[in-house]
């Protein structure tokens, strides 16, 4: 019988949806609290494969590691949690293909996201590397309000929050499209497009979903980006500009509640038979 | 002529050493002092290597890897900054080799914390995963002090900081030996001991240094930790226990002023002879 | 009719007994939820006078001191719960009028935290001024614990948690008496002892209330308290020490639910009829 | 012979000329430097003042507060370091005497935030209640603005800091006025007017400053706000809007580099002479 472990912190719908369907389908489970339980590297026991679903991407990376460093599959591996849970990390995985993503510039200091603003012009976007739900991710008309942003940012602690990604804001950045795939087999596409009190269009912040088609250049993209990150089950967000795709994100614990409502694809169905169908190999 | 870049926030000691090391042996120098410069994938003009100096860890990673992916060779390698510079992953990949490291817990939350305290015992020594300087790094007599750490640690923001790593505490870390080395190509050993007031023996603490001289299990062991972390120029952290060594920590962007004192190694000049022997294969 | 209004966040059991007594007692109640409503110094209609109940001390007293400057009576008032939510502020108070208090230092920096500590001795007892059940209040039992605490109190960015309150270490502090009183009525005391695995005595670690009978010489000291504090209904903390009491902390928006399982005593009525009592005057 | 304590932490310019000065006139002076010192109530010798010059607004207070509690006398005293320090407090002060100050609402949360932007629409000015030079200081031309810096200021931990100011734009708010100060003695104003760069007119933030001649109005403005701050030694910041004088902050610890350079005033010997004066009263 198969086993897999599922390591956890906050349960939301999706972990609740994939653990109902990984028993349907008879696999027995293990689930590992970290709000309860610390990890180590002794025995956890035989287990096919360890499903990393924290929440915190740092919690991911970490049980993903640990796990790895014991022998353990896990899914996504940790590499490729780290490098799409870090934008300027996946931001230079994808120039080395030549990927195209928005013109972007890194800046580490006060000074030198004043020049970066310089160089791009208004208005631009700038959001810091590591974060979710489009938090902090923000909108910069001119000069005052890059230099608000930046006070505002030093006086965070955290050295990645200070660090600044600006990039050049792409008009149809508002409306963009969600792809979800595994290897090979692309689960499926949907368009966002923000709430009207909001220029964002992630669903934490009331964006709306709608089934979208890909053609096979998204297609083939998807692919690309998967590879070049290294993850199994991850979800790549695009923007479209002058009818070319710019990637923009890519996420290696995908939430995909609002895709399942937009698109009535039964995703954790499909995620626990390609597991079942990975393991046996 | 050989060109390298060097890119760096604070100029410490060990920049201007290595600056004028490079600039003595004929090596074309161009600066990038992130202080002012943003960083961005355009041309930065032929460059044969980079050379990563930023103080703060994320800073040193990040523009590694946007130089990496604009084919630029750089050393160290982000990989190699990004693994040592976060204790887990240097953990988890020193594990997976069976290398010997103190007994380890990684816990996320107040209650796994205290209960990865009830397993190991006190006194045990908790630490966040990323910092320097022996900042954080706490000695744990009891269950009290356990406590006022994880409260504290809970005020803290980043997600990061909030990860507690526990570990035994081993008697001998007071006395810890650290080696400095190129790939084949062991510069040298330090071994140091704290400040009377202190019991961390990190040089910024206070503690002091006196030349180390290496047996060849020490050497073997150097050379397979920097072969798993795959950084060039690495410092690695020993402790010892029961005549057996355990690796503390990696450092992939290391100081070298306390060693050059106590060893009167030229540090620089073996770093540079290596970097243009490096650049001519 | 007496026309009250009641400014909170987080509804409290306490807020929902008193908004109920009130009630009861045909006082017209208006609300307002600092959650929902900015404030402004716009006619609010006719109030008697603002009951202020917000959890976070900050929230208090600027909702104290915006009605104050309108004219309306509150209670408590600003400086009353200022001073208390300010344990700086508190002490200087209470040492103005020689009432007894654990002997104290206050530092600012490393070097003066150590100095104190010095002049102290070990065991002793850290907190910063402001904060509430018991939280960052530390048992330090030797220098190294207290270099822990201060390096990650240096972490946190808020200038007043960077402040250290540095006391002697009362023995009995592991039994405290709480009083609460009105003026010229003290309500009640109860003494409350810590859960076996914690040395603080707060109530929300776990604490156990019992009632406590108070002698003359526990009443004229609530009595001179509150006076100095100014406020009308506070509770006030206080250890014993070789038949002394020593007052430690006093709060300026009481919770009152151990207090009440304890004592049976219904607060929020004893509350209702003074408020309509001091109305009427 | 007069003798005075100077409490201070970083010396500026302002510190050593006040030194210098006090010095020439015979004072007899005792330095206490928070940097080194704790503070506690144990004696400190006869001092006939001290004068409180900390950089930072809570050292301030609470080393003004503790000298006042032992029976001291403090220049400016804790009440009115604290009034001015805390611009919530400042305002309620001004709004009980019906002193002209820009349209204000205090806001807690985020749906506050946005309410109260509504009502007094765009562009408006949000700060946080403490802080100097400016710092956090935002013009808001828009909703999205507003909501950037509401997410932002989410990730600060100090419930001060996550206290919006939100206020009416003043256009002339470009220039503003600064008068400073002592008991029915005003020493200068000047009038300050921003960098190029910049919208806001603080001297820390590349200001520039000119002599400004006060009217009657002005002079009589000021002595009221003295009075009601509490303060002998303070700087009153005026905007003007339509011929009318707006008071925007007051500063109980007040820097005066710029103003002497801009007004030849030698500031340090008139509070020399003030202070020698008042003591011998």
């Amino acid at each position: 019988m198969v086993k897999i472990e599922v390591i956890l912190d906050v349960v939301r719908l999706e972990e609740k949806l994939i653990i109902k369907s990984l028993r349907e389908n008879n696999v027995e489970l293990s689930l590992t609290n970290l709000r309860v339980n610390p990890l180590s590297w002794s025995v956890v026991g035989e287990v096919d494969l360890t499903l990393i679903r924290p929440i915190s991407m740092y919690r991911a990376v970490y049980s993903a590691c640990i796990r790895e460093s014991m022998g353990i599959q896990t899914m996504n591996n940790s590499s490729s949690i780290l490098i799409s849970g870090d934008k300027v990390l996946t931001l230079s995985k994808l120039k080395a293909l030549n990927i195209s993503v928005p013109e972007t510039y890194i800046a580490f200091s006060s000074d030198a996201v004043l020049r970066a603003g310089e160089k791009i012009g208004f208005p631009l976007v700038d959001k810091p590397p590591i974060g979710s739900w489009g938090r902090l991710v923000t909108l910069v008309k001119d000069l005052q309000v890059l230099k608000s942003i930046v006070e505002h940012r030093e006086m965070l602690l955290s050295q990645s929050v200070k660090t600044h990604i600006l990039q050049k804001y792409i008009k149809d950045s508002r409306k963009d499209i969600r792809v979800l795939t595994l290897p090979n087999q692309i689960i499926g596409a949907v368009v966002r497009s923000p709430d009207n009190r909001e220029w964002r269009s992630n669903i934490a912040l009331g964006g709306m979903s709608e089934p979208y088609k890909l053609d096979s250049e998204l297609e083939d993209l998807t692919y690309k980006v998967a590879e070049i990150i290294g993850g199994e089950f991850i979800a790549v967000d695009v923007f479209q500009e002058d009818g070319r795709y710019l990637v923009n994100e890519v996420n290696g614990v995908p939430e995909f509640k609002g895709f399942m409502t937009a698109t009535r694809i039964d995703v954790p169905e499909i995620l626990t038979h390609y597991i079942k169908g990975r393991i046996k190999k």
